[in-house]
């Protein structure tokens, strides 16, 4: 029963990636390059995927909704092992290597195995941005559509531990509506941001995979300078798109249907716009003396923080001359990443706000004892469980870091690369100081980091559930 | 009212601390050296503090609780402040040098602003040392005999975040008896250990003062090279004092009073014990290619863990050629720190038990959610304030190890570095890889990290009890 609720998604989900691999092969076509790398995982989609689909049909069990969770955490994987595929096949990288990129593209990291992405076939250039694209999209229906909005199902409750806050598509009737207000906005802004690149003089192909790196807060570029090479124009647009995408996506639906008053009332946003801004000033004044021309300051801060607090990871200018001011700034930003419901990594300004309104609670409390001691975020009082599970979040979120860092200290780099490296690889971000690419680590490494990666993209929650034997499925 | 007490305690504190100034001064006679530096402030220790006393006489206030954490804050800067001098006046550092040379000596870090410490008056280096085991002193009152003991005073409660385990000092009747013990066994354990050196062929003035700084858990030496030139027998001594002075005092009553089924159930002691091995062993296996010497790296590994764990910061060998994986060994000990109830800084391995033992809870109720809830410690069940309260201790100490390296980053120091140098100065440990002295920080920064090594010394809520407006005072 709870297996055929498993081997129905796998098998979908198969029959979906096969479906989504006609799109590189056209590219491929257009290009006049080899669709055999496409191909061959499309075949082997179907082959696994249609048996499944007949066999079971369409029945929908419903199932205990953490067997649910263990499920995405399953897909997120099989994807991953299926989608690296083309690069293996297009020898472009080692099995190893193309599981790194494409759980790195999935979970929109962006983190990559390449040195040089300017000699790769463009189909396998535009497939790197659609898993990207692809991931972004999964992400949202996951903790906007899927989570959320299975409210009515108590079990669900209890992996909740991050989503006060608005939450406008509870409005819309049914799931349907809500992909189809969803994925609209997700789609309206990535054409949006193609058409200002195209105007900004980029090529159609750069402009599109451009924004589908942005949408999906992923970050994989088409030219080994990442974004530096563009027109100042563009960088401004990537700047004020990655920022857009790393907002909630209920509050794009709040502006939908004219509720500016609880956009307005949004806690996280505010938030959000304030560390942008003051990261921004920490990051120019620490900057110009290294880079000295204001206007190129002014840029490469905006550019930077819009392209951390996201975790998109596009890079322009020359990081690696920081001072370590600005290095500290970029990593707590990597740390904290954007808002809940958003494609972003990281903690979440949710659950950082919630967390320090805690702390701040119970210090209070320490020397004034009678005191109100709900923590309300939003205007509404918050549930002791989920206070809990918020701090919970953060200190699991730590230690993992922690694990990792002494994992993949193992491969000698120096301390500040490997703390770097985890971090950037756990918030899905995708950038590292003095680094350019990921090759070097060993393959070990590079298995651990992609966990990391599924980790971080999935919220912890879903990669533990898959090691915890629930006794009440 | 109020006030009484604070000054109360303050001349009591300023007349102890001239008649310390003794012992320097003993010193200085028998070497024939000047002591001009030990008298002025002596001097001023008495105008200040004697008419505080005749005034105000033996008057014991009851106060609030939570007043007196704070008196015990201000205490500690004012010793700070006045210890500082002696360095000043005998032109061996600058007043900021020698302030945070002092801090670094009461809180027992061991840090030092001194790049050559054997051109030293022997009466100075006599003082550092002592400051030290003042500390060490200090500390042990504040969280075994004072906060603890006075259980009967409800508004103490509240502090009470960290001291689940066991308590054998409150079956001793009334605090002097407590004293007696307390300070007979830390006395005990430094003569003894002062003697073993003496035998391993160490001169009583070196003896003495390694000691001191091994009791204090602080650190300061008499050589450059720290304790590298010694003999290996001495160093196999230091070690084992390190560790010794890294248990729960209340062990060590257990023991007098031959409790030993409560010291064997003790959770703390098997989780600390346990560490030690562990990080004995990584270390041993990370550093053997480098020493190449299997004796050598034996010594090595085991003094190094337990100068990093009791946050002591002894130095043999040539940690700055450590591997990675070593360093961040070395760092998480120095995060975790050693008991509650010793004179070691950090988190506190008790801390950190009861942390992941509620990690671990809210994760299983997430799965099996009527499953019995409440989180254990030494067989005890805990109350969620403890746990809650355990929880925000470490975020607190995780934000200002945050707060500080933004702070000190701006003294361009690698990240590295400045990770290394604030996690070593909240944790009262002392030792930082790749620098031997924090003369080079700039006054700002120094001034931060004496500020860290107070919150870390204090833990915590006494230095924010400062900044806090407490009403119900």
């Amino acid at each position: 029963m709870k297996n055929n609720f498993l081997y129905n998604y796998i098998g979908k989900v198969l029959i979906g990636l096969s479906m989504i691999f006609v799109f590189p092969e056209i590219v491929a076509l257009i290009y006049n390059e080899s669709v055999i790398p496409f191909f061959i995982p499309q075949l082997i989609c179907l082959i696994f995927g249609l048996p499944i689909i007949a066999l079971l049909g369409k029945k929908e069990d419903s199932v205990n909704t953490k067997f649910g969770i263990k499920t995405v955490a399953i897909l997120w994987i099989i994807v991953s092992v299926v989608g690296a595929l083309p690069l293996t096949i297009n020898n472009d990288a080692t099995y190893i290597n193309a599981l790194f990129e494409t759980v790195s593209g999935f979970t929109t990291t962006g983190a990559t195995i390449f040195k040089n992405v300017e000699t790769l076939n463009k189909s396998i250039l535009f497939w790197r941005s659609l898993t990207n694209f692809i991931g972004g999209m999964g992400i949202l229906a996951l903790v906007i559509a899927i989570i959320p909005l299975s409210k009515s199902n108590k079990s669900m409750e209890d992996f909740k531990t991050d989503l006060p806050g608005p939450n406008a598509f509870k409005r819309l009737s049914g799931i349907k509506k809500t992909f189809i207000y969803l994925f609209g906005i997700y789609f309206f802004l990535t054409i949006l941001e193609t058409v200002l690149l195209l105007c900004g003089g980029l090529k159609l192909f750069d402009s599109l995979l451009i924004s589908m790196g942005t949408a999906g807060t992923g970050g994989f570029s088409v030219l080994n300078s990442s974004l530096e090479s563009y027109p100042i124009f563009c960088k401004y647009v990537v700047a004020i798109f990655m920022f857009l995408f790393g907002i909630n996506f209920n509050i794009y639906l709040l502006i939908c249907i004219k509720d500016f008053k609880r956009v307005l009332k949004s806690e996280e946003l505010c938030a959000y716009i304030f560390i942008f801004i003051i990261s921004t000033i920490i990051l120019y004044i620490n900057t110009l003396p290294i880079i000295k021309d204001t206007k190129q300051t002014v840029l490469q801060s905006v550019f930077n923080v819009s392209s951390l607090i996201t975790g998109t990871g596009y890079r322009i200018g020359s990081i690696n001359e920081f001072y370590t001011t600005s290095r500290v700034v970029c990593l707590i930003l990597m740390l904290i990443g954007g808002c809940v419901g958003s494609t972003c990594g990281g903690i979440k300004i949710s659950r950082m706000l919630i967390s320090i309104k805690s702390i701040k609670r119970n210090l209070i409390k320490k020397f004034q004892p009678n005191i109100d001691d709900s923590v309300k975020f939003d205007g509404e009082k918050l549930s002791e469980e989920t206070v809990k599970g918020t701090n919970t979040f953060i200190l699991i979120y730590l230690l993992l870091i922690l694990l990792l860092v002494f994992i993949v200290a193992h491969d000698k780099y120096s301390l500040e690369i490997t703390i770097n490296a985890v971090v950037s690889t756990i918030s899905n971000v995708g950038l590292c100081f003095d680094i350019t690419d990921f090759a070097n680590f060993s393959n070990f490494s590079k298995l651990v980091l992609s966990f990391g990666m599924l980790c971080g993209r999935l919220e912890l929650f879903p990669v533990i559930s898959l090691f915890v034997n629930d006794k009440n499925e």
